[in-house]
């Protein structure tokens, strides 16, 4: 069965919509002189607002279509193709005034993630791919995205969000591999899979994702020449425990890493990593 | 004894010589198509360029000026007025392609930290302070400045860079008033400090920095309305243990909470934040 591609520029339609509805709720500090002091949460406004404008938008072209959201459920998952879609990851850095959050708006057909965008409206980037190839559009203009090599981990910059979402055995198995990591970076959410995309970052492993934090940026890894699993090989488009590389070799060499450190009985590990 | 302030005019032109020098360094990932790998150190490489370029500038224009500088030492640092450069500011997010680096351009005049601008210039952003007030400039326009009311730790939103530099005493200190902010976020360098004078953060709490990690953003802060003092409520100016809040009243409770932390007995307390 020959499923058509949907056009990049409906993605580019999808995230200006959302970017019109999320950002007059960012940095509300700096654009407006006298706030409303508590009376909102701006992320959870923003993330709804987001959510809404594209669903508008994906009911109104493609009826046929289901829909995967944060904010409002799930509508017909049984579909071919099927809209995954985060209108603020990274609500931290969205409440802390700092651009690296970004809208993911993920496409999945046949179990599959096909196409996905992020988009970053306060520096103006977009990270989008299909699989094949995938492409930067931003203040230098556009790129084809690729990741760069690195054979082995100690050669290897690995990026996480928080241990928070790692249980015990999960946050020592990874501390076994962060160990090992040439320089390692906390907090960047979605951004950091696409420095990965980008050829600036080897390596991002997490534990406790939704669907929505990870499909979209599947397809843009892959796009670059990347690959994205779980941690046991499996597909990572169900979200939870989650590998992203850009080189196949490191790819193999953590996912191995992670079974052995997960076999160890060495349990909790405390950690000085900031 | 009066001394005259530099035109914040000056801070730009260093800040716009800094960043010619520096981002050709940036991202050479994206930039280049066919980069040559491993030939250099592309953050070593832009920090010196960007440091000769403001050294370049400050000598001609104001010769009797001293220099603090990150990558080519001190001079002069007798003289009345001391420029304290450190031209990229969070070199791990350099390196990974993430925009919270920042040039930091200060400027000091007897002992006290009297002026000070960060640039991040692929954002295109501004922070620049006097220590009577501070002003923003980025993609949104221009504003003043100011930080936001924060009365109590449980309200606040806390920014660490990293817990490496931290002695186990003051880890365990740190970590006491952590547990007790409501959001806690790291790996932001300087760029946390200007949500704070943004009004966007309340705090960020650090250990190990050096003169040229501070000095630039002390006024700033103090120009947004914040403080900014060592953790035992001296002059930050010379780095070291900093605190930075944007509210008078936290800072007070978060300087008794350290001091009450590090009194503890408790030692080394194993965290599983990232």
């Amino acid at each position: 069965m020959q499923i058509t591609p949907i056009s990049k520029a409906f993605f580019d339609r999808l995230a200006d919509a959302a970017a019109a509805a999320i950002m007059p709720h960012f940095r509300t500090a700096l654009a407006v002189e006298n706030k409303l002091e508590g009376a909102f949460d701006p992320v959870t406004v923003a993330d709804k607002a987001g959510e809404v404008a594209m669903r508008e938008l994906i009911t109104a072209t493609y009826p046929d279509h289901g829909i995967l959201g944060e904010e409002f459920g799930n509508a017909g998952l049984d579909r071919e193709q099927v809209w995954v879609l985060d209108p603020v990851d990274g609500t931290r850095s969205f409440i802390a005034g700092i651009p690296l959050w970004g809208t993911l708006i993920g496409l999945r057909a046949g179990g599959r993630a096909t196409q996905g965008m992020m988009a970053q409206p306060f520096t103006g980037e977009r990270f989008y791919g299909d699989g094949a190839t995938a492409l930067y559009s931003g203040p230098g203009g556009e790129r084809r995205l690729r990741t760069r090599p690195c054979g082995d981990i100690s050669e290897a910059t690995l990026f996480t969000t928080s241990l928070r979402p790692f249980g015990d055995a999960d946050r020592a198995a990874y501390l076994s591999v962060e160990r090992q990591a040439k320089l390692v970076r906390y907090s960047a959410d979605c951004y950091a899979y696409c420095m990965v995309a980008a050829g600036q970052v080897d390596l991002v492993i997490e534990a406790g994702l939704q669907p929505y934090d990870i499909t979209a940026l599947i397809p843009v890894i892959e796009g670059a020449g990347g690959v994205v699993t779980s941690w046991t090989g499996g597909s990572a488009v169900d979200g939870g425990r989650v590998v992203a590389s850009g080189d196949r070799r490191l790819h193999e060499q953590v996912l191995k890493l992670l079974a052995l450190g997960a076999s160890e009985t060495s349990g909790f590990i405390p950690t000085s990593r900031g």
